[in-house]
């Protein structure tokens, strides 16, 4: 295998390494196409850290003397190809970056698509197929709330999907939920107190808060966010996810879903804002109808993603707006431009209409609960079962496993974390609050069997 | 009406009915397009619940089996027809869309992009190859200001083109400068005083307006926008476009750059938004140093877009952050998911690493290069030329007509409407002032020869 030695201590190991192989590549050492050693096993020939060679690969591949092919390795790029490398400008300032998510051996937690899950031949032929048939729709600005045809289509997704008839004037397109729940700050009004559930996903308080509006949050009980807790905080609009609650799990009840309903009529200007992100994974039961379906009041917008459905990658959102409220912004705000790219647009527009999002959700739903059925049996199968207990509702892409001990939620954490298990508590995702209800989350939808089995076998010892 | 019995007790009546229907659409007794009973009368008559037909019907629907048209009913589906098309729902609500954008026969202020002038076939090629090689990257979520490769690029294309030196890290990716105006808000505050050009893109004046930040204008002279302009309003953040600022075409010189740099560093908390939108078209003319370039305080906040230089559909801008406010960017707002995809975040970052947007600005500057001697032609030759002056400075993709007429640009305006000319006076970009100074724009980015001959002609004749 290649080997380098390090000599000049002053510099730090991955570009002395980088440096080395640079110099190689432009010597003739090694050849274009080459194949170059897998970060871990040159590692370890080299006696560095992986990170050492993950960097000083990442910097050659970035100017362009090394590429690399998924899933078969690195290899050396053909450097007298010159129109093909701009080299790249290295400035270095004071710019402290956020610190990169740390890496499990065991992620519990992980809600990243798998690349064999999401449909690229199918995406790439229509996305071909687009730019060979549309090419003046793609040039043509789209429409504020996105093209006509995606909101059609996602009308008629919603539909015979989720039972909701809506208008497509009423759906508004945008690049990611992030993007829209600000649009929906300026819709509102940022002198509304906002309300989440508690627990909850902190990131929805943290764009209220930093947007300048008056956020709070509300307790659940178990089947949801309650009247009461709404009024005891004197909320305004309350920001939930009734389908299947996260991190909790819990699907409102349908009585829950008249009490909150009727609690948005009570006083002008509350608003629920419905976020339905992982409906499309109920794995079975009964369905239970979106509030939007049954609010006859026009208090709720309704929000949904494809980031569960195919990918977050591809920053596809879009809400469902009353048609009060679909008015006051195609008035008051239609000046913005839509945050959708047409590419992708009209690319979704015919995935969904041309029925493969459907057969891609039917095949997602097999694949989770299949998923799902390999946690349960490796769970039996390592008599952890026997030490905690699962609750779940047969929906979304995660479940909660509550262990019986005694330990405290953040001592168990940090075991795990020592034994490089990633798997957050619910206690996690309360907002002043530490609740030790030894519930952990467990995110089933990118694990495989081995890990699996290990990842319990270290648990029982844990416990 | 359809009847069916029920006799396997240990299934819940819903999936039973699903069942049975499911059989006699695959055995060919229900036929495609066959009218399916409502909900309702089904239930009735099968003498269970409406929610069990509903869930049945649910239930077909998902997989394919039944499809449903609003107000009319459910349909059996054709199931030997596997690519079917989705159905579309027909839902009149009470809304009101914006008013489309009137069409003119002669529209010299059109600025979208000509799909002749779009490299489609390398982009298409770039996006394939990009989906069969970087699944994985494709799938993994984009660091919150932008995937590496492509803020390495843009930091490449900088430097080449425009001289600037930043540091990757300072480059955050946004779907659009109006999404990265709204994180400026957030990271500056919303309490500073934020000033616009007068005359200028009203846009921009909104967009700070409907967040809640404090905006006002300031006049311009005939190198741009002047230290005691912003000094009277007292501004603390200025917005402007100092390479080719619109609708003028004024071209700040370097001098009066220095005046205003020096502005920013006379009191805390002054910063200057660079907003470089067309930068890439300067005909000829000595290039201008851009005011991040001779920045040294940290004051600028440079913003560029791919709408101009690619197509405005696409939804790619960024900005360059002083290293500063990068580290309170990070520090603050990582929490933020990136807006644009990460399908066009690879492309792009191919397009402009493998040298193919370099070779596509040189082209189009050709190409405009062209359109604006042809303008310049047909104005000769119409006899117009000799009742206006053109002013402009080789750059961007406008100019400025200024008419010799005793006519209100008002008047002057409606006479054009009444033959379909679009044409804006630049008195329409003016805030609370109506100079009539018969200065008109003409964006001759996407017009032909017989259209130009025609207009001029009728113009002549209106003056």
């Amino acid at each position: 295998m290649l080997t380098y030695n390090f000599d000049d201590s002053k510099r730090p190991l991955y570009e002395q390494l980088y440096m080395l192989i640079k110099k190689d590549i432009e010597g003739g050492i090694l050849m274009p196409d080459e194949h170059l050693p897998s970060k871990r096993s040159f590692a370890k020939n080299l006696g560095v850290s992986t990170i050492t060679v993950e960097n000083a690969y990442d910097q050659l591949m970035s100017e362009g003397y090394m590429y690399s092919i998924a899933k078969k390795g690195y290899y050396v790029a053909d450097i007298k190809d010159k129109n093909k490398i701009v080299k790249a400008v290295r400035i270095n300032s004071d710019i402290k970056l956020p610190e990169p998510a740390k890496k499990y051996i065991y992620d519990l937690s992980g809600n990243q698509i798998n690349p064999d899950n999401f449909p690229f031949s199918i995406w790439a032929r229509l996305m071909r197929e687009t730019i060979s048939r549309d090419k003046n729709a793609l040039m043509t600005k789209s429409f504020c709330a996105g093209i006509k045809p995606i909101r059609e289509a996602i009308a008629a997704h919603l539909y015979s999907f989720r039972g909701m008839a809506v208008d497509p004037a009423q759906i508004l397109m945008g690049a990611g939920t992030e993007y829209l729940y600000g649009i929906l700050l300026l819709l509102l009004g940022k002198d509304k107190l906002y309300c989440v559930e508690n627990p909850g996903y902190k990131k929805i308080f943290q764009i209220y808060e930093k947007n300048g509006a008056r956020c709070t949050y509300a307790d659940m009980d178990e089947s949801g966010i309650t009247v009461d807790g709404l009024n005891e905080v004197k909320a305004e609009v309350a920001h939930i996810s009734p389908t299947h609650h996260f991190p909790t799990g819990i699907t409102m009840p349908i009585s829950r879903r008249y009490e909150i309903l009727a609690w948005t009529n009570e006083k002008k200007g509350r608003y629920i804002i419905e976020d339905d992100y992982d409906s499309e994974f109920r794995l079975n039961g009964k369905p239970i109808p979106s509030l939007q379906s049954i609010d006859a009041g026009g208090k709720v917008i309704y929000v949904n993603t494809f980031s569960k459905s195919l990918s977050p990658t591809i920053r596809v959102s879009y809400m469902v707006l009353p048609v009060e409220l679909a008015n006051k912004y195609y008035k008051e705000l239609s000046f913005y431009s839509c945050t959708v790219s047409n590419f992708e647009q009209y690319t979704l527009a015919q995935f969904i209409g041309q029925g493969y999002f459907e057969k891609h959700i039917n095949r997602m739903r097999l694949h989770y609960s299949r998923q799902r059925n390999m946690v349960m049996d490796s769970l039996k199968k390592s008599g952890l079962s026997k030490r905690c207990s699962v609750l779940e509702n047969n929906s979304g892409l995660h479940f909660i496993l509550q262990f019986d001990t005694k330990k405290k939620d953040e001592e168990l954490k940090q075991l795990f974390e020592k034994k490089s298990i990633h798997m957050q508590p619910i206690s996690d995702y309360y907002y002043k609050r530490t609740d030790t209800q030894h519930r952990f989350i467990l995110n089933y939808s990118n694990v495989d069997k081995e890990m699996l089995d290990k990842t319990f076998d270290i648990i029982k010892k844990i416990l």
